[in-house]
């Protein structure tokens, strides 16, 4: 198995994900929160570029969810922290979700065979369901705005780490996946230290929102693998 | 010190450099060889972009040197090998070198205070020059076509080890100068193994070329630190 490793949404183009398995990574925090909702019960996550976007495909009964500069948006019945994804808000609900760099990393990979998200939280999961969709993978770290993002480099070296831990399948990475699998263990008994002293870390950090990094930097406390249907995340 | 270290030299804009101390690192092969020429006794490398260029640049005397597709051009003097650039050859000589990346990144970063050239050959050297210049710094990994190449940020992350163990200095890193110091110190003892396994290593193997891998790899084996004085780059 080919796995290439892209380092910010800015660097993908839809073309590298043609037959291929793309894996969305955006640890702070669209993916941690995606997962998190699907865990807790919601029937779908439904991406969305835009504010108007996700205002237009809101039915009756869905959540809105999402932020602009770390802050939930005005009106929205949610933000884009993993806490609020509760099994009381969300179960059998669908979720509309707009967020600065994640949701424009799932709409980026959607000429993909299959799209997964993954985080800290899923990480061993997604890379097992990779693995049995036996096609190459593009592992696409969202980032920060138009940077490369540290949390989202230690996931994907976390995933990759995974992958060669399963006996099936042989994996042969990129020059960049090869930093980002030695990154991974290089870090790996600091990662929410890692994190916090991040860039997108440190500045949820200032904003109070600590208790986000701790959310997010729990390592395969779920075995859900949100995978793209037509426009909606739901379980594989 | 501000360090902000570049993946790739499609990433650099030079706005960028702005007031900065630029590094500029190209392992496989354009830095490794530059420095290995100035050790050697040249008296100077003008780094040209195009053949063209480093034709009409040539004043008698002067050695022409370069590569495209990894091979000598036709009717230069020298490839791009360091183990061409010996004293019995370049010493006291003028040498106009044009490379795939390398000279790219040197010229991209011209706008910058200082720019150094740094190799695994001369990290130690480059790092304590950096510190003196009491400027920010910003690392340019050439990398290899517009990709990240794993040699370059190997040796961006032993700069930045280097620039940490110096007591005047304190380094404050962006994300990717995170990953890449975790990368250098999670393959500090297979340096030589992980190049090889890299894209441009697998590449220059197979065209019998490891000889030049092997020069390449050798660690703080010179002090010299080739600069740029105008267009040409000097001992410091």
């Amino acid at each position: 198995m080919q796995v290439q490793v892209i380092s910010s949404v800015n660097e993908a183009s839809s073309a590298k994900f043609h037959h291929k398995t793309a894996i969305i990574i955006d640890v702070l925090r669209a993916t941690s929160t995606i997962i998190t909702a699907i865990a807790a019960g919601a029937l779908c996550v439904i991406p969305a570029e835009t504010v108007m976007e996700a205002r237009a495909l809101q039915r009756p009964g869905d959540l809105l969810g999402g932020e602009r500069f770390c802050r939930k948006i005005a009106g929205f019945d949610l933000g884009n922290s993993p806490d609020e994804y509760t099994e009381q808000v969300v179960a059998g609900k669908r979720i509309v979700l707009t967020t600065t760099n994640g949701t424009r990393a799932i709409h980026k990979s959607m000429r993909a065979d299959h799209v997964l998200t993954a985080s800290l939280l899923n990480a061993e999961a997604c890379a097992r369901v990779a693995a049995e969709l036996r096609r190459d993978v593009v592992i696409l770290c969202a980032g920060s705005h138009d940077d490369f993002a540290i949390e989202d480099g230690l996931c994907a070296g976390l995933v990759l780490d995974k992958l060669h831990s399963l006996s099936q399948v042989t994996v042969e990475m990129d020059d960049f996946g090869t930093a980002m699998l030695a990154l991974y263990r290089n870090r790996s008994a600091q990662v929410k230290e890692t994190i916090m002293n991040g860039m997108t870390g440190k500045k949820l950090m200032k904003m109070g929102m600590k208790k986000d990094i701790e959310a997010c930097s729990a390592i395969d406390i779920y075995h859900e693998v949100p995978r793209l249907n037509g426009d909606q995340l739901t379980r594989s």
